[in-house]
Parts: C-alpha cells; sequence; structure tokens
C-alpha cells in the first residue's frame, strides 16, 4: 500500500461494538475503508457488509484477513475469540487494533506477547480507547508539565446505570476496573504490583448475588495508591470521573459541566447514559489515531505488553475480590520492544 | 446606655419583616434586645411581644419610641409609613436600621435626608443588606484588592419564583431592581446617571398585564454599564447572581454550588426558593453590624444618601419603563455628611 | 460524481482560515479531498497545494473552480472577494462553504441571495460554525424539547484575550457579535427587528481610540432580547458564552469545566485562549456535514438569507454603534427558497 | 438560673481554640457570657479575661468551675488535662461542651463516660462542629429524606496547607481522621468496625519521617465502607469534601464555589487557607446551639459515647497504621443513655 491509498480494514466481530467501528471508519474516519468483516454470525456480517461498498462478509476470520485489498485488522469479537485472530494476523504480518481485553486472561495474553515478539516488531495496539478522550489527555498533559508535582494517589469513579443480566462479580473487575488499571498504569507510568478488593453490602438495584458496588485499592511500583469505586447498578447515569492527587495540588476530570440549567429548584447538568456518549470522541480519535499510525508503517498506542500487564492486574483482582484479601502482582520481566 | 448594657430595640412594623427582625435579635443578635414593638394591628403587635420577656406592644409608633429602655429603632413597617417615624426618631435623636425603600419616593427621601442633615449627625442606616451578604462582601473585597482593574460592566441576575398578588410592572423596579441600583452604587462607587427599561413579551407564567421579564441598563458617571435581568414568575427558584466584568478579568457570585448531587440522569444542586434562605446570614450580619455600631455610637452601613440615590434611581427607572426611552437621573449635591 | 467517490474540494484563499480547512478536509474530513487551490499570493497557494497529492495552485479563484475534478468549493478568502467567487461558482453550479460574512455589507449579500434565487436552488451554506459546536447544539436541542418553554431572553458574551492591531470598532459589531446575531437568530427561530450599541468607557488595556468593550442589546420579532457582552481585549482569554432565559428556566453554555484542579490556594481550570482550541469540534463537524450533505445533493446548513440577514444586523448595528440610539433593521421579504 | 438570664460560662483553656470561644460567647453568641476562664498560663488567662467584663480568671480549672455565676463549662485545655476537669464538672452537675478529643485515649474517654453514666443523665457534649457545618447538615438532611436511598460508601477529603511542626504520623489519624470518624458514624448512623490504612509514598513536601499522605478505609457494621484521604502538607488549601455514595445516587460537599472568576487564561475560585475560614459558622453554630439547649436544661449534641467511639477507631487505626492491616474495633456495649 502507499502512503496515500486509503487503508484496507478487515473488521473481526460484526457485534455492537463491531459495527459500530465499521460505521465509524465508514463514516467519520479520513484514509480509511472496510473491505472486509466476519462474524461467526453470517447474516450479521452480511448485514454490516452491505452498508459498504466492495466489503466482502466472511464467517471465518482468517478467510477475512485473506481478503483482496486487507491492509489491517480490527478485532472487535468476544474476548476469547482473540487469540487465534491476533496470531492469524502476526502470521500476515497485519497491524492490530484489538479491543480490550486482549485476551481474557494473563497467559494467553502472554502467549500474544510472545507471538509478537517472535515477529521482532510491534503490531498490536490495545483498545484502551481512555488514551485518546480529551478529557483524560488533558490529565496527562498536565501531569507531564511537572506542575503538580510527583503523583501520590488517583481517585477513580467508574459508575454505570445498570449491568446487563450476564454480569458476574468478576466482571466488575475484569470488564470494568481493567480500563482504571489501563489508566492508572498509563497516568502514573507505574506498574501495579497489589491489589485489594473491598466488598460493601451490595446495593439493593443489583441483580442478586451481585457484588455491588466494590472498591479497589492498587498500589503501585512507584509508591502511589489507586483507588476504584466501581459500581455498575448506580441507576442515574454513566460516569467516569479520576482526581490525581500529587504533591503540589490536584486535578479532576469527568464532572462534564458543559451545558448548565435552572429548572424548578435545581441547577446542573445531565449525566451521559452509556460510553458511547461519554467517550465517543475519544473512540473516534483512537481510530483516526490508529489508520494514521499504520499508514506511516508504526505502532504508537498502547501496546500487548499494556493489554498484558492489565489481564495481570485484573485477574490478582478476582482473587483479591474472592479471597478478600491483598493480592500481588507479577509480571514477567519487560521484553526491551515494549520499553 | 453604657456599652455593656444590652441594647434596647423598638421594633416598628411586625409583620413577616419585622416579626423575623423580633426573633433575631432576641435569638441570634448578641448585645441587644426588644424591648417594645409598634404595629397598627394590635393584635399583632400584642402577639409578637409576648415572645420577648418585659417586651411591650403598642399600636402608635411613637409611644413606641417613647417606651422605657428604648435606645435604637428598627423600622419595619411599609414604605410610606417610614418618613413619619423616621422624623419622630429623629426629635429624639434615637439610631435607625430602617428597611428599604427608605420612603417610597425621592421626594419624601430627600426630606427625610434634610432633617438628618438638621440634626448634624448619620442616625439612620438604611437596610440594604445584599452589603453583607458573604458573596457579596467577598466581590466588594476583590475589586479593592484591584487585581482585577477598573470595572466596567456588572451583569446582575435577579430572580423569583412567582410575584405575589399586589406586584405591578413598577414594583419589578421600584421593589426588586432598587437592590440592585444599591449594589451598583456601593460595588462600583459610582453615582447612577441614566436608565433605560427594556421590555421583552412577557412571560406565560406573569399574571395578565404584568410587564415580568424586564431588562434594566443603568450608566454610571464612572462609565460603567451595569444590566440587570429582573425575572420576578421564573417558576424554577430565588437566584441573585452578578458578574462584574472589570480590565484584567471579571468575577462572579451567586452560583451556590456547595452541595451537589448526581441522581437520575442529572448533576447538580438546589435553588433556593426565598430570599430567607438566601441571604439568611446577610440578615444577621446586618442586625449583628447595626447593634454592634450603635453600641459603639456610630452609624456604618447605607445611609440615607444611600436610600435616597436608590429611590431617584428607581423613580427614573419607573418613567423609563413607562416611556421606553432612557432618562436620566438628577441627584441633589451630596452633603458632606455622606462624603 | 457518485456518492462514493470522494468529494473534489476547490478551496479559495490560504491564509490561516483556508489553509486550515486544507488540511482539516485532507486529515480529518472523509469522504473529501481537495484538489485545488486558489490564493492571490502564488507562493501561498503552492506550498498549500504541496501538502496535499493531486492538488493544484492557482491564483485566479475561477481557474480553481474550472479545474479537473471540482465537485465544490469552499471559500475562506477575504469578505470583499466573496461575491465574485460565490457568483462563479453559481455558474458552473457548484456548491459552496462560504466563510461568514457571507459578503462585507448587506447590499453585497442580496445580489447574491438574488443570484441564488435565479439559480432556482439552495448552493450556499455559510460558515456559521457555532451551529456544529457540542454545546450550542445541546442548547438549541433543549430549547426544542419545549421543557424550558418559550425564550425572553439570550444573555451573551464573547470575550477576545487581545484584538489584531487593524481591529476598528464597527468590526467589534461586523466581525463578533455577527456570530451571535445569526446564534439569535438561529437558536431563538426569530429575525431580528432592531439593535442598540451601549458604550461604556473603553479598557485601559484596549488600542487608543477602540470603543471596547460594548454592549449590544438586539430586539426580535419574537419580543426576545439578545443581549452581548463584546470585550476584545479582556486579556484572560477567549470565552464564549450564552445563557438562555425562558418562560421555566434557563440554560448556560460557555463554561467549559472539564479539567479543574486545586493548587495554589485556587481552585478551578483553564480558559481557551483563541478560537482554534474552543471550536475545533465545530469546525470539524461543520466540514464533515457539508461534505456529507453534498454527496447526497442537498444543502442543509446556514443558508445565504441567513449570510444576509446576519449582515443586515450588523450594518445596523454599526449605525447604532455610531450614532448611539436604537436602529430598526429593515429586510428584505423572505423568499421561499429559504422558508 | 432562670431561662432568660445569660447562661455563665467558664472556659478552661486559654490557648488559640479557647481564646476564640471567648471572643465567640462576648461577640456572636447571644444568651450567653463569659464569667470565669482557666489556663496553666496565668498571664495568658488574665490577658483574656480582662476582654470580658466581670470575668474571672484562674489557673486551676476546679477553681474556675467553682467561681460565682459559673452554669457551664467549655473545655478547650490540650486533652490529656480534659478528663481531669469533665470529672470535676460532673461532680457540680454542670453541662460540658468539650472539644474534641473527649480525652486522649479510649480507656480515658470509656472511664468519663462511666462517670456521666454514674451521673445518671447527659452532661457532655463533644466539640464535633461539623455536625454543625451547613454543607453538611445539608448532606445528612438530603440522606434522611431517603431519595438517595440507603448509603454504600462515603469517600472523604481532608487537606490540610501544611502541618505544625509537632505532628507525627499518628496524629494524622488522631488528630485529623477523627473527624471523619465521627462524620462517617453521624452522616450513615452506623459503628466503624474495622480500619486499614495504606501508606503511599509520603510527599516531598512532607516533613521527614511524617507519613503524609495516608489513605484510611473504615468498614462499619452497616456494611458500608468510608475512605479518607488525609494529606496535610497538600501545599494548595485547607479543603474538607465527603461525597456520599447512595443506591440511587450521590452527594457531594465540600467544592465551595461560592465566588468564580476569569483571570489570566484561569477560571475558578479560592481555596480556604485553614479551618477557621472553613468552618467559622458551624463553631457559630455549635456554641449557639450548646448555649440555647443548655438553658433549656438539655444536651442534644454529640455525646460522651460519641467522644469515646471515636477515640477506640482512632486508636485502631493508629494501630492500623503502624502494622500495615485491617484492625477490628471493639466497642463496649452501648449504654441506654445514648441510645
Amino acid at each position: 500500500m502507499t502512503e496515500r491509498a486509503p487503508l484496507g480494514v478487515a473488521v473481526i466481530g460484526t457485534g455492537r461494538m463491531g459495527a459500530d467501528h465499521v460505521r465509524r471508519i465508514h463514516e467519520v474516519t479520513s484514509g480509511a475503508r472496510v473491505v472486509a468483516v466476519a462474524d461467526v454470525d453470517a447474516e450479521r456480517a452480511k448485514a454490516v457488509a452491505a452498508r459498504v461498498d466492495g466489503c466482502t462478509a466472511h464467517t471465518d476470520p482468517a478467510a477475512a484477513l485473506a481478503a483482496d485489498g486487507v491492509d489491517a485488522v480490527l478485532v472487535a469479537s468476544p474476548g476469547p475469540a482473540h487469540e487465534a485472530t491476533l496470531l492469524a494476523a502476526f502470521e500476515r504480518d497485519l497491524p492490530v487494533l484489538c479491543e480490550k481485553p486482549l485476551t481474557p486472561d494473563a497467559a494467553s495474553a502472554l502467549r500474544v506477547l510472545e507471538a509478537e515478539l517472535r515477529l521482532g516488531h510491534r503490531r498490536v495496539q490495545v483498545g484502551f480507547m481512555r488514551r485518546y478522550d480529551p478529557e483524560y489527555a488533558k490529565l496527562k498533559a498536565l501531569l507531564t508539565t511537572g506542575q503538580l508535582g510527583r503523583p501520590l494517589m488517583l481517585h477513580n469513579r467508574h459508575r454505570n446505570v445498570a449491568s446487563p443480566p450476564f454480569f458476574t462479580s468478576s466482571m466488575l473487575v475484569t470488564d470494568s476496573v481493567a480500563h482504571e488499571a489501563d489508566a492508572t498504569r498509563w497516568l502514573l507510568g507505574h506498574e501495579i504490583i497489589a491489589v485489594t478488593v473491598l466488598r460493601p453490602t451490595p446495593s439493593a438495584s443489583a441483580p442478586d448475588g451481585l457484588q455491588d458496588p466494590q472498591f479497589v485499592v492498587f498500589e503501585t511500583d512507584g509508591g502511589a495508591l489507586s483507588d476504584v469505586e466501581i459500581f455498575v447498578n448506580c441507576g442515574f447515569g454513566y460516569q467516569v470521573q479520576a482526581e490525581l492527587v500529587c504533591e503540589r495540588g490536584t486535578a479532576r476530570i469527568g464532572d462534564g459541566h458543559a451545558l448548565v440549567t435552572n429548572m424548578a429548584g435545581r441547577w446542573g447538568g445531565t449525566i451521559a447514559q452509556d460510553w458511547t456518549e461519554r467517550f465517543e470522541t475519544a473512540y473516534d480519535r483512537e481510530v483516526q489515531a490508529w489508520v494514521d499510525a499504520t499508514r506511516r508503517g508504526v505502532v504508537t498506542g498502547p501496546s500487548a505488553w499494556d493489554g498484558y500487564a492489565a489481564m495481570a492486574v485484573c485477574e490478582a483482582g478476582v482473587r483479591a475480590l474472592e479471597d478478600g484479601g491483598r493480592v500481588e502482582i507479577d509480571l514477567v520481566d519487560r521484553p526491551a520492544l515494549y520499553a
């Protein structure tokens, strides 16, 4: 491919997230086009492909990767299917944007990482899209100026209106807090070395048997703490907040005060109801950044190492949730490729 | 009276405001006690007096002023009754805290002012209690530091949930905007020299025939503008806001963001529903300041000159409202006593 | 052109704004590409064209319009040059996105409008990009729900850090308040029928002879008022705020509270320093919306009528500024094409 | 004493806090007067007494309690001296407002509590003045309405500009977090059953050897969590914030947004620099409430039980800080007097 030709993308998985990425690349992202999609549900794949001129539909991801004009792969299938697709993409040396989690456990994440190491160059960007959110980006930029001094603590709030029926207590850690695990690592530039999960009496609004909310405390190798309130049945909105406490000041994002009204005895604003509203721009930026970097032949975003480290933290988190204690995290040595 | 003995106060008028001042002096203010009350409604006066040990009830204000132990007078009767009580107090050389308006028109205000001039010393403090509001006080203090530079504009919002049945279009100026007339004069340290009143189509929530809202523009002798949105049937709360625009920055009060909630898709806080809630502390501080100054034998608050100037502005405002044009304000020369 | 082929755009004018639009179409906007640029400065045109594969450079706008592959025109040249380019585009029946002002005065704006009427279908979208700002869009959407009731007043603040050396007192109206003229018309759905400009003593920070700030009051045919503080040497930041006051509540945008810090005795956030920062997303959305509509063969944004009406308001505003009184606005009848 | 006579108060301890209480009772509180003061420093006691007519100075607290006209006692001496004064007051059956801590450890607090039990009626109000802060009061009132549902978590921030030289790591728990221990118990209506103290790497701004900040997690017998960031060398201001997370929403206090400025690229407001500024009104209300209740012959504020429970929590907190684990709290049975 030349740098000027649009990037041909195969999108693996055409569920809610995959179909949205197809729409994004087709309508929002400049310089890319979807040339193939794959889904185990053939009808779904066909329906999504039909919206894009010249896009072919497949049931086998490998077939989509082999389709004409495929320069790169976006993986949005369920987590357990990621490993096979990633390895297939490596065989063809294709760049991949892989939705989080990289894979559903630390062992498989490590296998992916080792496969990429054998390839000898980075091919995977993991879909930690908060790094592309304008507010998180401002927080990171502010920290980098050094004005606030060294980071000491990070207080995170992560709230959803209601959890889907299949959500388990462990998934609050692996599906939701995984974002804070990455945000903590990325913002602070530290690795997480231990995790504790506290279990208040569940909310009456939580489904029977679901431990919701939870309060998670990460300890980092830089001596900082990062605490996370995860509350997936808060009822009132989708809210992601972070307050960074440093030696000379604090900074907070996520209040989202743009439109303020006065009505009927109340001032204030609306709270987003889901992540598509809150992080729409972040997703757009993420995909555009990946397209642009890919066309330049480089990989710049969250790496397989970031995906592996987040998975290792989440696995420890699930153990901490179940055992009620503090669980230490043991990472393999960081390969030079991810330095 | 010695400085240590509690100040004996006669309260003239025992309606909503007068009764509240009796309660305040009795329960909140240290160093003062109510010794006499007067009201044209004898039963109401008796009921209020009965709550305070040793307090006598009268129907004639002059009798209340002559009662045993009266050191000072608080006037909370209707505006048209103020002049007579003020002149009676001057005869006895008693200090007076007089609820605004000083009197209901500029001519009578000028007569009161001239009577005080003949007395040769200040005896009247006018009840412009916004000067005692902690937020207005912070705004004034900030302006005084000079950090913001010279004031250029003042944007005021003055909103009530609903107007009482007797409210007329003129009263939006004379009863409500009178506060902004004083706040403008006090904050900026300028006299107001012209007023324009703009009349948008009235709100459907306003009673038939009431010009509500109005938009008032004051021009000052310091070259500043002060605009006032007065909206007495806004429906949603009682809100007093002011943004001061200066050469190097702006400052805003009145958002009142103390308690912020997240619920049902909204973040925000409550808006006070009336002035007793919003300005409770201001009233408390006003009365306490007056008691303390009085016991030291001085008068420190808004003067008869301030009461007269506000009345002259409001009279011009009513003409501007009725004629639709810009009306200039012509004050008598400022006596040295009020320099 | 088919709907699927990228839209070929000629960009007329390659100054700051034009060059930024070239970059935007090239890097941000999907579905469009720049095929020709024109500028009276041949070197500047060449430099900008060189950044885009297959883009030709011209000094004559007509030559750019005639270039191979031109499907549409984006006009970003100085205002006085707009009319000729617009008429040339009409001859070729090309869709045009024309930066504001449509033309520099109401008479020439009317000529453009009449030319489009002769064409018989809409071809021009005017660059009032606030309509694409997410906050303004939320404000409009909220008003449209009817929850707030009928609009009564709109309070606007428009502040720039410092004005460029060539800025005149009239330009505060024609260059800056022009945005509020359009925002008022668009948000309220009213035409503006009169304008008054008040002149406080200029700020010491304003260049000698510049009437800055100004306070502009618009009256609309729907009985609403819209006041504008325009202050182009405020020193502290670029700030665009609007508070809509309706029968049942108010709504405010422009506070921009996303990232809040605590440091050295202060809490708060940063204020953007210019419009590129504040309205980056609005410009992106504007261009994308235009591209998308154009490829569907329709025109959906601000029309030549909107451009003409804004110009007529600004002309009256300049007279009001100079004469110190209230100036009524007289529009021609609204053609059915712009109903 | 009759209900109408001013309450005669002996103030024990005339350091910073005691002298401030003398001033408050003398100048702010209606219905009370200081009749005796005591301090081990005779000169300091005399200097403070000299400011109040008829107030006697003592070095022995017992002598002050025995002075003519003493109806009640306010204890503001150092913590280790509290027990003796409290027991002396009990012997005279005098009502006491005792600054926190009730006593410096749980064992002595329990002795005081048992002495009050022998007396058979409540005589002690502990100085947990946050219960009188308008914002905390609003938070409690909101929770009591039930709108938010059951409380699940309470996130507390407690920040001081800088710690005094004598401050130790334990004192962050016993002097500072003691307030959150009481606020947690009072707001939630739960007892605290376990405490964990996490120790991030200390800030470079903290004196050598001081563990600052700390992150404290309380677990309650109602199944709620309450976490406290205590940071006594934050550098930027004095800040007390609390966010209550309930089943149907959250509520936050402590942002203190009253006066908002725009200047030099920043919007925002000032942060108080110490507790006298932030909690001035709370102290005033606390003393007035105590005076009023006392004159009615009742005790209504935080009890000896509250003082004991807070001390037990703090003792466990110090152990948790030192040992690095979770420490359970074991209270004696709650006597009926404190039900």
